[in-house]
């Protein structure tokens, strides 16, 4: 078990390529969910995982993760996931003593890019990068989990804006 | 992966007591469920795993197991599992051939006890011991990730006798 304090920004240029790895496909479904949590399995090309995150939004919420075989992942991804499948290519960013995950999402939530900052502690210090905008660590479209009903093609004008939030 | 293939039949007295082991003690709780699988997590004295089953009903459907550490599993049933949780106690009961497990449940569904033979093929043959009753492999109301949310307690006389199975 491990307690995930996350934040979330939107990217708003392409300046962060400059500094990021090769990125890493990843395919990733929603088996299951309640008011509690949800259940995920993803799968890449060096392995396959199935994740239990709780339904906490927000900065700090309860996570397990356990390696599962790549058949096994594949399998559930096709009987079991329904359309709640969604791809990404996860690039890692170095930046001022952090490494920052960017996710370029395809398919239905193609255009979506979001960078993620994974940190020890809630009050833990960061550097906001020039191509971080605004922060949408408590909007629950953003989340994996809600992209695959809700689609970033689906979206409208003003819940691409953020008027709302 | 898995194919699980498993009949389910109410007992009908306590005879098999005198073939049986020392029983094994679950406590069981279900995180998730969508319209294609549950995810339950399970722990007992020696350990603690994983679950996902394929919704589909019946005889045959998918199964992925995977143990956890007991500590997860401990934490995902006090914290992700609302009110989703059982107990039980296991036993094994060997007869003709084969290794029946007898499920004793307790709490909101003590008096239900439900006998499960596992089978390599749906049509693998086996005789039915004495205290085997009614066949309910078809019947939601007797699986587990259903007994969270309508227990026994709640049933109506009709639900008990199986009047509209």
């Amino acid at each position: 078990m491990a307690t995930e304090i996350e934040r979330k920004f939107l990217v708003v240029d392409d300046s962060w390529r400059a500094d990021a790895d090769g990125g890493v496909r990843y395919r990733q479904g929603y088996l299951a969910g309640s008011a509690e949590c949800s259940v995920r399995v993803r799968a890449a090309a060096e392995g396959a995982w199935l994740n239990i995150k709780g339904a906490t939004l927000g900065a700090s919420r309860q996570e397990f993760e356990y390696p599962v075989p790549l058949a096994d992942a594949a399998a559930m991804l096709q009987g079991l996931c329904g359309e709640r499948v969604l791809e990404k290519v996860r690039y890692h960013v170095p930046y001022a003593g952090h490494v920052w995950e960017v996710d370029c999402f395809e398919g239905a939530n193609a255009g979506l890019v979001v960078a993620e900052l994974e940190l020890a502690a809630v009050d833990e210090p960061f550097q906001r990068p020039p191509w971080a905008g605004r922060e949408v660590t408590d909007q629950w479209r953003y989340y994996n989990a809600r992209l695959v009903s809700h689609p970033y093609r689906d979206w409208s004008e003003s819940e691409r804006r953020g008027d709302a939030d």
